[in-house]
């Protein structure tokens, strides 16, 4: 199948019936999302793996009750950096240097500029654009779960600090921007799945500037 | 090919060698944003197309000079919505429910409580919100252009306000996040088509929790 074609079967699946996700596909999923490309390639977010019920358990009532936490097979909660900080910016550029066996000052210039821009913006705002860069891997997630015919339920409906507490996130730098919920759907009590995707017209979604 | 295998095979393209790509390409790539999920089904992005040389010459000085402006065959812009107003959430729920044959009001309660919601927050949150439902359908049209074999390089650096400006986007409620140079490497030129493609460790980007 198509990208597209795994676009229109995919759908956020609002009961899932609490089948196991395998391993492999799991990790497919994930793999998709570190493929991403991002920003200066910082990649200033990780994804966060989890399928212990209990655990899962505990996060529902963070996320309004919604039955897909628990009746997932996983969770993963893609967090963000909480701000870039030197060590953070160093970071991937070394690695650049060392795979790719180039000297290690190669990109100085752009990355010290790259990080006199970001020395003169709030800690909210480098969140803002970790995130953003966080979405990316979102939606190649997303598009990796439909192509292994895994449902998944992208979920921005929990209480992220609640979240981040629970998980300690503080503690690793990082805020929760987002929920996949991997599984497989309940076709007999999921309200959505037989309804038409609905998504703007083509016209209106569409600006052709000449 | 696979997705994971589209996603090796892609790279941010630094130079591209002017070939024009077919109509048809194009629209498969932004039908991929098209499809793409969003949060509450709001959608609260356009995809601006551009093709016309001159109007990416005036383009190429808001974005510090960069080539791929001009020697890419299209751009295309993600524009996110300034603010989220009530016909701005009225819409989407209007939409589905004259697509999928409900009556007018089904979904009121949601629609309210997320209305209410909306309505403490800046319009500073809103774009921001809108902000990172586009980084899903950017995500979608990379992985689209990849599996379509069209290069493609997603495009952070340029003065947002500018090329807002330059397009008069504040006319139509919206704000530019980010744009996707589409077209087609130009091998003998690009610096970085032969170089590794890093990314995180595995093990750096996943966090298991028990």
């Amino acid at each position: 199948m198509s990208l597209l074609e795994d676009l229109k079967w995919r759908y956020a699946t609002k009961k899932m019936n609490g089948t196991p996700v395998s391993q492999e596909k799991i990790d497919y999923i994930i793999e998709a999302a570190r493929l991403a490309p991002t920003s200066s390639g910082l990649h200033p977010y990780k994804v966060i793996e989890i399928s212990n019920p209990e655990l899962k358990a505990k996060i529902q009532p963070v996320a309004y009750g919604q039955s897909q936490i628990v009746d997932s097979s996983h969770l993963l909660i893609f967090a963000a950096y909480d701000e870039y900080t030197k060590d953070r910016v160093d970071a991937p550029f070394a690695q650049q240097a060392e795979e790719r066996g180039l000297p290690a000052g190669f990109a100085d210039d752009y990355k010290n500029n790259l990080f006199a821009n970001i020395s003169k913006q709030t800690k909210e705002q480098h969140f803002n654009h970790a995130a953003r860069q966080a979405y990316i891997g979102f939606g190649l997630a997303l598009a990796a779960a439909a192509e292994q015919k895994v449902d998944a339920t992208p979920m921005e409906g929990f209480v992220n600090a609640q979240l981040d507490e629970l998980l300690e996130l503080d503690k690793l730098g990082l805020k929760s921007v987002t929920i996949l919920a991997l599984g497989y759907r309940d076709e007999e009590n999921d309200w959505l799945v037989n309804l038409k995707k609905v998504r703007p017209n083509h016209e209106d979604f569409i600006i052709k500037l000449k």
